[in-house]
Formats: C-alpha cells, sequence, structure tokens
C-alpha cells in the first residue's frame, strides 16, 4: 500500500472507468461528421454540468449532454432535434465494461474491500448501466450526483458519498479516469487512484494522486497485495 | 428596446466576445499539431477552472490554460515544459479587438451607458490585453474574478460584479459570445445579451437572453436606438 491507511470503501466512477465508452463515441461522431468530434463534445458536457451547478442548478447528465450536443451540431451546420440527439446518446446506456474491470473488482471485493459506484449519471441511467454491464452485484450501493443536485468534483458530492457509506472521507478511496475526478474528491479528503485509461492526463494543478494504476487489475495489485 | 428596463451597467466578457482569439488559436493548434484543437483546449480550460471553483480552489486563468494545454499534448504524444506551455499562451496577452468593437463601444458609451469588462482573465492580464487593444479607456471598471476567486459562471461573480457597479443584478447587462457566461448571468438576475460569434451557441437549458445580437454593432442598434 502507498501513502495513507488502507482506505475502506473504495468509490468508484463508472462511465470511462469501468465503462468502455467506444459505441458512444462512435455514435456522436458520426453525428458530428468528424472522427474524434465526441472528445470535444464530452468535454463540453463535463463543463456545462459544472456550468449548471456553479449557477446553483441541476439537469440530468443525458439532459445536459443532448443540449450540448446540439449546440456542438450546430456549429458544423447540423441541426439536431432533441429527439435526434436524445437517440444519438442512447448508446451511452448499453456500454460494456473495459475488460479489466469484472476481474478487478471481483478481486478487489474478495480483498475486503466495501465498494460502491459514484456517477455523474442518474440514479435510473447509472442503474440500467450497471445492470447491462454485469457490474450491478459488486456494489453495496450505486450513488448519484443526482442526489445531491450538483455535479462531481463539487466538494459536496463527495462529502455526502463518505456520509451516505458512513464513513468519513479519509478512509474512501475515489478510483478514476478523470483527473478532475481525482482532483476534487482529494481536495475533498479522500484517497485517490488515477486510472490511466487512453486519452486523460494527470492535472498539474491537483494534488497527487494516492495511487496511479495502468487499469484495475493494477490497482488490485497495488490495493490487495 | 427589448424586454426588461434599459440597463444602467454594460458588462463585457473580453475574451472571444471582445477580442479576436485567432492568434492565441493558431498558437495553440500549432502545439498540438492539428488545426482546431485550440477549441478542444479552450472549452478544457473553461471546464477545469469550474473544477477548481466547485473544489473550493482557485488558480489563475493562465495558469490553468498552461496545465490544459500540457495534458491534451500528452494526450498526442507531444511532451510540453511548462515553460513552453506558457509560452504557447503568450499571444493571449496581445490580440486585437473584433472589427466591430472599438466604434461600438464608443457609441454605447455615447448612448450614457456606463461600461465594464468582468473576465476570467487574472486583473493584470486583463489590464495588459485591454491595453493593447486599445479599449482601456472604454471602461469605467475593469473586473476580473481574480477579486471573488471563482469563475463565471459562478453566481457570486455576477453579484459580486454588481456590488462592485453599486447597482442591483437587474440593472445590469451581461454582454457575452458564450452561452455558459449568458446563462450565468440570467440565473444571477442580471439582463444578458448573446453575442453570436462563430463557433458559439446558445443553451438550450438556459434562461433566453434578454437579446441576441450578430455583433456589438447590432447590439448598440437594440440597445442605443
Amino acid at each position: 500500500m502507498p501513502q495513507g491507511s488502507r482506505p475502506v470503501v473504495l468509490l468508484f466512477d463508472v462511465n470511462e472507468t469501468l465503462l468502455d465508452l467506444a459505441p458512444l463515441e462512435e455514435s456522436i461522431d458520426e453525428v458530428l461528421l468528424e472522427n474524434g468530434a465526441s472528445r470535444l463534445w464530452f468535454t463540453t458536457l463535463l463543463q456545462y454540468s459544472l456550468v449548471l451547478t456553479v449557477g446553483g442548478k441541476y439537469e440530468s447528465f443525458v439532459d445536459v449532454g443532448a443540449a450540448t450536443l446540439m449546440m456542438l451540431a450546430r456549429n458544423r451546420e447540423v441541426v439536431l432535434s432533441p429527439e435526434q440527439a436524445r437517440q444519438a446518446l442512447e448508446p451511452m446506456l448499453k456500454l460494456a465494461p473495459h475488460h479489466d474491470v469484472l476481474d478487478a473488482l471481483a478481486r478487489l471485493k474478495r480483498a475486503g474491500f466495501r465498494m460502491a459506484s459514484l456517477s455523474n449519471s442518474s440514479i435510473d441511467a447509472c442503474k440500467s448501466q450497471l445492470e447491462h454491464a454485469g457490474l450491478a452485484s459488486m456494489f453495496e450501493r450505486q450513488l448519484s450526483v443526482e442526489s445531491v443536485a450538483k455535479y462531481k468534483p463539487h466538494c459536496e458530492v463527495y462529502q455526502w458519498a463518505a456520509r451516505e457509506m458512513k464513513v468519513s472521507e479519509q478512509d474512501c478511496m475515489l478510483v478514476a479516469a478523470h483527473a478532475w475526478d481525482v482532483a476534487g474528491a482529494a481536495w475533498a479528503g479522500m484517497q485517490t487512484a488515477f486510472i490511466e485509461r487512453k486519452g486523460n492526463q494527470p492535472f498539474s494543478l491537483a494534488l497527487p494522486p494516492s495511487v496511479c494504476a495502468s487499469d484495475l487489475h493494477n490497482l488490485a495489485d497495488q490495493l490487495a497485495a
């Protein structure tokens, strides 16, 4: 184990950390008529989820996703109806887990960690996603920012999640492939694990993650050793 | 005049609304080895400015810009030193105004509006930017989020700006080319003008802007008529 005491609870981000976004990215690229445009969309979606949060507002992740997709489409002279935008997002509910996920979660569970998911997706969407991916049984709780009506990485989300799990922030480790998620959890007092999925890099203005891991097997090697 | 009473104070966003980002975009595209990659960088910069804000942290806009540029560069197998990243951002301090800006601001000033800038750039950076662009004398005040240590569109920024100008939020109109800025100002109780600069679209989950204008001349036509 690296710095800090062994965490009691592992909180897993879902989209991209556990689930492979590739089919969603294909769907978005197709609508935006450009390979790789989905990366700009996903970043815009994350930006606007926080735009709402700092404005004291909340709309579901899929609604923010559809609204931002319509904006980017109009910049490309593509006019999307709200229905077409939502259709392009449908693959989000049927994503498969990355190859390392199922076995590694089982190993971590056997090693005695309490495990929960903590997602920006709505309560219903997250439930569908984890059921479809065959991961639902791995988690003691499926937590969503919808309960707080603020998006990650708002510090209150992590503080709420720790309270829900009945442990202190220091006893939680947030596991995510996103530098912004890891940054926010660390600022809120949690231990953190940064999973180095393709296309994601650490943020140099954040606290260093407690653990960096190439994938969840590597995380299990480091935590359960 | 459209809905609402005539605003007493016009608050102008600076980057992209008044100043043409083209030379900065060229510099960033060059570093990221891809035409148009600067759009992903600018969105990532805005996302991470809010990541800091919701985490209760603050770093200057140029520092967040350099950190996010380094992340995107690493995703493209380009390793940038912090100095190289800052160098790529240097054109930001020497941007020219869009062609419509100088005349239109003079018209609005003659029409009796009190005018101030309200930027995500730091106090010093904003001062340099407006001096270099020949716009400094147009504004009664140059306001920066640095004074609040929270980024736009956090509602406290607009509330603070109204207090600084000694008027109510309802007597201010925020003028910006960015849907997120207009959204936040409207949620904070301000009147808003959305300037339709290329590559920017309204956000369908926001309140509708009080005014939409194709450029600042068109805004002056609508406000000073």
